[in-house]
C-alpha cells in the first residue's frame, strides 16, 4: 500500500508512478491466442474440444459442446428459492434502468428541405462471454445479457467454461432468467473465436461482450474489426473519496470488497484528514483476518492500495479524475455536488450508504464497467452497445438544388469527378426538364 | 464486376463468395506497425520525424513538427471563395444535424428510493487523423472535427502527413474553420503512436478518430485499449437499390462515384429488372471513359461490381441486409418503406434525387461510416463517439434496507465476503442505531 499526501513537494511524481503500473497489457499472451483463433477457425468443433478436454479437463465431442436446455433447468433447479428472489430482484431493477436507457431516433426535415433521420437498430447476434471457475458470476449473466435483450437483440448465445465438466447453478439459473437456452461449455479465446468466426455447431454473432482473463481480453482484441466487441477489461479499482465523518471500519470493507476480487484489484481511499487515513489502514488489516478471500486481498491492497491525503475536495477530485476509476465512492455529505467536478469515472456511488457492492447486484445501472483508466474515453456497458445507429437523408428536387451546387463544388475540389457528377448530372435534368431525372 | 440472379439456384454460394472476399485485414502490416509503435513509444520525437522524413520525402527536426497557425493561415488563404462558401454551408449543416444527436442525461429516484442518473461527458482530448495525398479531404477534417465540438471536446489534435512538406490548403482551412490549431504534419502508424502515447512535442489524447491506409489502419487497432479508436476502416462500398424508372446513367455514376475512391471499393447494385441491370452496365462502360480516377474506379468495378437481379423488394432489401452496406441508396418511388426492412447499413440516401455524394459534402449526417460489412455491429461517427457515460447510484438507509438484503444474499452466493459485509455492515447499523451509519 502506498500511503500518498499531496503536501509532498513529489506527489505528482509519486501519483505518475502509481498510474504507470496500470494498464491492460495482454501483449504477452498475443502469440498462442492468435494461434487458437486461426485453429478454431480453421478446424471448427474439433479444435474447439480439444482446447476445452485439454485446459478444463474434460472429454467431450461436438454434439456435447452446447448445453442442452434438460441441464440448464436440472442445475439451476439446486438454486435456492431465496436466492431466486434475489436474482429476479437484480433482473428487474437491471431491465429497468437499461429501459431507461433506450435513445431516441432522430427524423426532421430542414429548412432546406432535406428529411434527416437516424435510427437506432438492434444488433442480430450478440455473443456472451461468462467467466469459469472462481470467477462466474450469475450478476455477470445478468448485467450483459439483459441490456442485450432490452436492446431488442434477437439471437444471444452464452459460451462459459465448465471446469471438470460442472455447470454452475447460479449461472443456468441467470441464463434462463434472461432467456438465454444457447450455451456452449466452452472458455477462453477458443471461445471468442467460434463467437466471432463460428464452427460447425455455433453460428457466429455480430458483437462480443462479457469479462474475462487475459486470454479472453486479448481474443476480443484481436477478433475485434470481425465483430464488435465491448471493451478489453483489465484490472478493476474502486476510488473511495470519504470524509472523517465516515466509520473507518466500513471504509475499510469497501476497499476490500474492491481488493477481494482479484489481486490486480486497485483500492484507493482519498481522504482530507489523515488521522482517518491511518484509522482506515489500520480497519483493513483488522477485517482482512475474517475474509475468505484473504490471500487475494491482502496481496492486492499489498500490491496496489493506495491512499491520498488531500488539503480540499478540490484535490480529492483532480487525483479521483487522474485515476479515472472504474467504481467512485463520494462518502460525503454532499456528494452529488463533489460529483460535479468528476470527468472520468465508471459509475459513482453516492452517500455514506451506498457502498459499490450496491451497483455490483442490485442497483440498477451495469455493473459491467470501463476498468485500468479507461474510463477516459469509455463507457459502461448500456443498452447503447446492443444498438447501432443507421442515419438517412431524403431528399426530392428542391433540397437537391438547395445543397447540391455547393456539393458539387467541393467534390470538383476534393477531385472525385463521379461524386460530382452523380450531383451536377440530377441538377442538370432538374433544370432542363423539371422535377423527374427520369432521361 | 459479378452477374448475380436470385432465380439462379447457386445464388446464396455466389453471394456468399463475394462476401468472402470482403473485410479489412490489416494482419499483413501488423509486425512492421508494432516496430513504429514501439520506437515511436521509446523515441518521441524523434522517431516521428525520421519516418516523417523517410515516408513524406522530408528533412524536419522536432521543432518543425507542429505546422505554425501562421502556416496554416497562408495556406488556407490560398482556397478560393467559393470553395470556403461549401465548406461553410456544408460546416453548417454537419453541426446542426450533430446537435440534434446530443443525448439527454438520466436522472430519477426509483419506487425503493435509490436516485439513478447517467451523465454524458465529453472526452478531454481527441487526435483527428486526416490522409494526406491523394486521398487528403477537407470533408473529412469536418465529419471528424465537428462532432468533436458539438459534444463539447476541449483539445483536438490533427494529424495530417504532408508529402513531399506540402500543406493542403483544403485541409488547413477545415481544420481553422472547426477550430483546430494543433496540427502536425505527420502520418501513418507513426502519427497514431504519438497521439497515443504522446511524445516531447505532442501530448496524448484519450481517442483516435478518422480514416487511413493499411497501416493507419492497424495502428489503431494495436492502440485500441490504451486509447479508444473509432473503428478499423475498411475498404468502403455503396449498394444501389433501383428499378427501372430511374435513368440507368445517375445509377451507373453513382456507382462509380463509390468505385472511384479506392481499387477496393465495392458498387453493388441491386434491380428487379434484367433489362435495366444490363443497360446500367454499359453505361458504367460509358462512363468510366470520361473520369480522371478511371482506372481506380474501372479496377474497383471488374474485381468488385456487383449487380444483383432479383425477383422482388423483399429480396432486394434481404440482399442489402446482407451486404450491410457502408452506403445504401434507395432509388425508388416508395424509399421509406423499403428501407423499413433495413436491419444493417451505416447510412441510407432515399429517392432518386439523393445520390451518396450528398452525405458526403452537404447532407448533415457524418461520412465516416462503418465499411466491409461492420454496420452489422457498428455506427457511423456520431457525437456519442466523443462522450463517455458515467452511472450514478444515490441512496440513504431506506433505499439500501430495500434492496441490500438481495445483494447480501447475491454477494454470498458468489463468495465475496467483503462485497456482503458492505451492505450488511451497514444494514445492521442502520437497525441499531437508526440513520447513521457512524460507529
Amino acid at each position: 500500500m502506498k500511503f500518498l499526501q499531496t503536501t509532498n513537494p513529489d506527489f505528482d511524481q509519486q501519483l505518475a508512478a502509481v498510474m504507470a503500473q496500470r494498464g491492460s497489457d495482454t501483449q504477452s499472451v498475443a502469440g498462442p491466442v492468435r494461434d487458437i483463433l486461426q485453429d478454431v477457425r480453421k478446424r471448427g468443433d474439433e479444435a474447439l474440444c480439444a482446447y476445452t478436454n485439454r485446459f478444463d479437463h474434460m472429454d467431450i465431442t461436438p454434439v456435447q459442446l452446447r448445453v442442452s436446455r434438460a441441464e440448464m433447468e436440472k442445475a439451476a433447479s439446486l438454486v435456492a428459492p431465496a436466492t431466486m428472489d434475489a436474482l429476479r430482484l437484480a433482473a428487474a431493477r437491471i431491465t429497468a434502468f437499461h429501459e431507461a436507457q433506450l435513445p431516441e431516433d432522430i427524423d426532421y426535415t430542414d429548412a432546406a428541405g432535406l428529411r434527416l433521420g437516424m435510427r437506432w437498430i438492434p444488433l442480430d447476434a450478440v455473443g456472451l462471454y461468462v467467466p469459469g471457475g472462481k470467477a462466474a458470476y450469475p450478476t455477470s449473466v445478468l448485467m450483459n445479457a439483459l441490456p442485450a435483450r432490452v436492446a431488442g437483440v434477437k439471437r444471444l448465445a452464452m459460451c462459459v467454461p465448465t471446469p471438470g465438466g460442472q455447470l454452475n447453478p447460479l449461472v443456468m439459473a441467470a441464463a434462463l432468467l434472461c432467456g438465454v437456452d444457447e450455451v456452449y461449455r466452452v472458455g477462453g479465446a477458443q471461445a471468442v473465436g467460434a463467437m466471432a468466426y463460428g464452427t460447425e455447431s455455433m453460428k457466429p454473432v455480430d458483437r462480443i461482450v462479457g469479462p474475462g482473463n487475459a486470454y479472453v481480453a486479448e481474443a476480443k482484441r484481436q477478433v475485434f474489426g470481425h465483430v464488435g466487441i465491448d471493451s478489453v477489461a483489465g484490472p478493476s479499482e474502486v476510488v473511495v473519496v470519504a470524509d472523517a465523518n465516515n466509520d473507518p471500519r466500513l471504509v475499510a470493507i469497501d476497499l476490500l470488497a474492491q481488493a477481494e476480487h482479484d489481486e490486480q484489484a486497485q483500492a484507493v481511499l482519498i481522504t482530507n484528514d489523515v488521522d482517518f487515513a491511518h484509522q482506515v489502514e489500520k480497519a483493513v488489516e483488522r477485517e482482512l483476518e475474517t475474509l475468505t478471500r484473504r490471500a487475494i486481498a491482502e496481496k492486492s491492497w499489498r500490491d496496489h492500495g493506495v491512499i491520498v491525503v488531500v488539503r480540499n475536495w478540490d484535490e480529492a477530485a483532480e487525483v479521483a479524475n487522474e485515476f479515472a476509476p472504474e467504481h467512485l465512492e463520494v462518502m460525503l455529505d454532499e456528494p452529488r455536488q463533489f460529483a460535479q467536478a468528476i470527468r472520468h469515472a465508471g459509475a459513482i456511488f453516492m452517500g455514506r450508504f451506498c457502498p459499490e457492492a450496491v451497483g455490483d447486484y442490485v442497483g440498477g445501472p451495469n455493473h459491467v464497467l470501463p476498468t485500468s483508466r479507461t474510463a477516459r474515453f469509455s463507457s459502461g456497458l448500456a443498452v447503447h452497445d446492443f444498438l447501432k445507429r443507421t442515419t438517412s437523408i431524403e431528399t426530392d428536387g428542391e433540397g437537391l438544388k438547395a445543397v447540391g451546387p455547393a456539393g458539387v463544388t467541393l467534390a470538383r475540389e476534393e477531385g472525385l469527378d463521379a461524386h460530382g457528377l452523380s450531383m451536377a448530372a440530377r441538377l442538370k435534368a432538374l433544370a432542363e426538364q423539371g422535377q423527374k431525372p427520369k432521361a
